[in-house]
């Protein structure tokens, strides 16, 4: 367990690489490390990852702004170099595929928040169309969801960076899958809408403003990329599990509505306890115990997820909607709450 | 039946009335009033329905606008000085059920757009807590959904417009739910969201567009005013129905999504084909059989009412999405559609 | 002059090509066409024009779509074969410099949405970084805004239809400056706010729906390309003309804020009667002459230009606000319009 | 000069009144103070401000929220009661005007986020069509913009905070106007744009979200309450300044257009230059002095005010756009930094 400090300039801070931090992710996560207060960043620019920069920005008059973070050029060499502890890879699977074995070779930890190292080998073939280049790398690899796999955390030298909507949808469903409750045998749907932040900055016809303002429309239906890591972290066995996405026009956020079916009636509160009993420790999820209309608005720019249930007059239908910011919480946020859980500090320290 | 023409100047005109001409569903249907092509209609002026008169708008430079649309003081003898065939109610429910007695009695039929003649009067009383004033003219009152009612719509004289969240969950679930191809005891989950029009235009902290904008969240959950409007007439008996509302930050458009279960596995081609049996003299269904991604842009300012099918890959799981727009075939358009089913005009007069 | 029937199926229709229907201004223009009661629309479909073809939509469950618009490729045989009375270039400048010497060759007519023909050779070069191929045809071009030159558009072979900020800028402009009134040498400044759908369908950065929703930026401040246009048809010699470009994030509209000072002072009616004197004849200047707030709602959708003044204590300082939806009036509803001159039909024919 | 600490738990913190917490700049401000290191405040709870209040919120899991803000009901011996240093009235003119004269007879300083102490008694007759109800104070209020007033703000008992609209302006002109380049006969324009947040929260049909979204319209054309403010401290004596304000359909964000003619033809860095001299030791404010383009996404969110400056071929006609976000630098980061003057913090502190 490493030993740095928080409580100021003494401490020597944690040296930090960030690849791909031109992406809304990366940007995402370069701002949450601006604030750390235990973390001094690198950016290791990659051919792919230099678009933007170089526009005209406004400066102060009096010429001394903050402190520029430092750039330099990726290699395996950076690593020992600038004395990396960590580096995060906020780059496509290919890329991160190429970097990681590089990182961790020369001593360095690594969070990744593509989706290399989420999946199997086989379900990374059949979702991303190409061959694992590291398959031996994925037995290695804890799936970076604190409030699941915290211990795991600690001690791993790569975290897998979950995807936005399976934060969403095991955040919700795994205290419930977990307890004896849930009915099987009646399957789970899960209605998830998105921001389009979540499509990547890349610019496409699906992305372009005229074609997004003022539409919605549903996609991935039944078939979406996102599924097998959902079913692989919920325990979800012997589950019939229903996905569809859709695409919210607004910049960020997800709401994913879950409908379920209980083996026997209960009340509200029960399956609030549930939730309390699962999250009692986890700073990040927050209840809607006492009603409220469960929206974006309250999650957004913070790392909280959201849980919000509801019971039918049966006692045994049972919705259950998880808010949270698709770059924060569904990305660059819990990849600083995971490294702040794997190098001992606050959870919350730069994200609260 | 009535013998209005189409074919211009010689026919007489059908006189129509619009009562609540100021609210986001009587201003859509008076647009559509003033260029259907045999339609003289004429504005009944309320107490209640008179804001936003005399904001000054701009006009023309020579002076000669488009005939102005005459605006009459409702009272029950306005349905025989102006010779009225028809009433128009797009007033909130105790108003249409104070009026529309009064249309009738003096000879004129009467679409109405509230809530007020679309329920029993029990379930009236439970979802609009209050009584209903004339629970004897509910059984004359016919379900203005032309797709499954068309005769009895031919000949009412008095048509309950349905809600907007009703008519998008009924045209996707009642053509299935009437074969015997759906596993009832499964349960059958609407997920649906709307545009903001949907609340109507009363000024409110929910409508602010600052609470609204960039913003996405859930309301009405398995507790919704329109529910027992589907219960009625989706062919839903003895089957567990969960509907949930959320509200889209966008001016109009529901896109409601479905989950349901099948009894035995089918192709898609089944599924469609079930659809174009129920709707196969229907001029606004329109399916998505050949793929494509459901959007409210494709339907929005149109009264077409649009559906996409997906089966999971065991050929049982079933995902039926539905898109209107709610201020067109969810409510004005459908008005008018109604009229032509009612005074013999072609069914499409007036909407393409 | 030609002499075609509005009145029905007896009278021989307009065969009218339209090249570059894939973009946001040849859609805009296609709808137009279909609904236009006098013209048959062919597409001509071009090599840098076949975006999105292909895209499933969804269609009627009796398969009976209304009739299709006839597609066949563009070459200059098509004028013939296809008997085309007019072609509408919807292209690029470099696409309309080459097709439309072709039309015209062809005994077509021909009306290009391209800044082709809108300026003199050097301007053309100066501002779109290119020689222009057919300078000899540029005397031929009639700058088609028909408020200004009707008579001239009636017998134009080609017509450069006008770029969407010139048509608020010189439609605000051109009554005052063709009076005495206007204090020339106080400068005149147009401050200019559009929709994204001015930039255009292709993807980029500067379109992508993150970076534009909740954003509001300027852009071309004193250097725009189409301020040469407003120079060439307003009447401003000699008189300093200060142009910014503001992008506002909403789909479609162009709000134009023009300050100019009085040579003496004057009442607000004596400004709207310069405004009633010079667009009398003309269908679609609007006026907000009694009080009211211009706004993009009144005009999007529609083919109008609604103009509002307002004068300072000093009756000499003016602020006229002009408003056009930038994809109908500013591009695809005044092409038709000058269709319409052109073809001896109603002005108004398809527009309202 | 008061002696607060900075450095932690030591030291003894400021304590804070917030009278106006509901509203937009009211909630802002109390974000604000919540992240200021030496702050401590204190809801003063006002009959008129307690809307909203009671809507359920999530909460954490474990139960142990961070320390809530406590709340006291207003009245004016809640100033000793608490030892208030501070208040802060983010309330209509009308309430600041019953509430201050209490709190300074109290002795505690004061920052007023309304209108009611920035006017002379003269100026808000007019503007807010009341009498001033304490005249004799006028003259005591500091206007509180620190890059003009900084050492007055130091020592003033009372503050008025500046409103959204002229911060934009008064920030964009003081530096030239105060310089003898600006060709005062030519007068000066400013066009400026506003998100809905400025608006306020009450609900009212000009702010109903489907009146809003895809809208953009113009208001107080040459006749706006904020133009005094402006004309008061931005050097403009002798010279027509003419505003007009428009609505932008987004949350928040002014981004002001001024239009003015210098006396002699310059060069860009001539004119950065006098902004620099103005501001060179101010951390607020940023200049594009590189090129780009600017917009609300650079300041939204945040204190500063970024400026940009193009001047036309002739060296004569200058563009100067500012940018703020209305809610921050246009309210409440405005009187977080007044703040900071007045208790000799650091300027910055809880703003960056």
């Amino acid at each position: 367990m490493h030993n740095y400090s928080l409580t100021g300039n003494t401490g020597k801070a944690l040296s930090v690489g960030v690849l791909g931090y031109t992406g809304y992710s990366g940007a995402e996560l370069l701002g949450l490390l601006q604030n750390h207060p235990a973390v001094r960043p690198i950016l290791l620019s990659h051919r792919k990852a230099d678009e933007g920069a170089g526009l005209a920005r406004p400066i102060r008059c009096h010429g001394t702004p903050a402190e520029p973070i430092p750039e330099v050029s990726w290699g395996p060499e950076a690593v020992s170099e600038h004395k990396l502890d960590l580096v995060f890879t906020a780059t496509p699977p290919e890329v991160s595929m190429e970097v990681i074995p590089e990182v961790l070779a020369r001593g360095a930890r690594a969070i990744d928040l593509s989706g290399a190292f989420r999946l199997s080998a086989e379900q990374y073939h059949r979702w991303y169309n190409a061959e694992h280049l590291h398959p031996g790398l994925l037995k290695d690899a804890v799936y970076g969801l604190p409030e699941l796999h915290r211990d795991a955390i600690r001690t791993a030298c790569l975290v897998a960076n979950p995807g936005c909507y399976p934060t969403a949808a095991i955040c919700a469903l795994w205290p419930l899958m977990r307890s004896e409750l849930v009915d099987r045998s009646a399957g789970i749907i899960c209605d998830a809408k998105s921001g389009v932040s979540g499509a990547g900055k890349k610019p496409s016809s699906k992305t372009h403003f005229v074609e997004v303002y003022g539409n919605f429309s549903a996609y991935g239906i039944l078939n979406h990329r996102h599924v097998p890591e959902v079913l692989n972290n919920a325990r979800l066995a012997e589950c019939e599990f229903s996905f569809t996405a859709h695409l919210l026009p607004i910049e960020r956020g997800i709401l994913a509505t879950h409908y379920l079916r209980l083996q026997r009636a209960c009340r509200i509160e029960d399956i609030y306890d549930i939730y309390r009993q699962a999250y009692g420790n986890c700073d990040f999820i927050r209840l809607y115990a006492k009603g409220g209309q469960p929206s974006l608005r309250a999650v957004n720019g913070t790392n909280f997820c959201d849980i919000h249930c509801t019971l039918g007059n049966d006692g045994k239908r049972l919705v259950v909607i998880s808010c949270i910011d698709n770059l924060v919480k569904g990305a660059a946020g819990q990849a600083v709450q995971n490294m702040n859980v794997m190098f001992g500090f606050e959870e919350t320290a730069g994200l609260i």
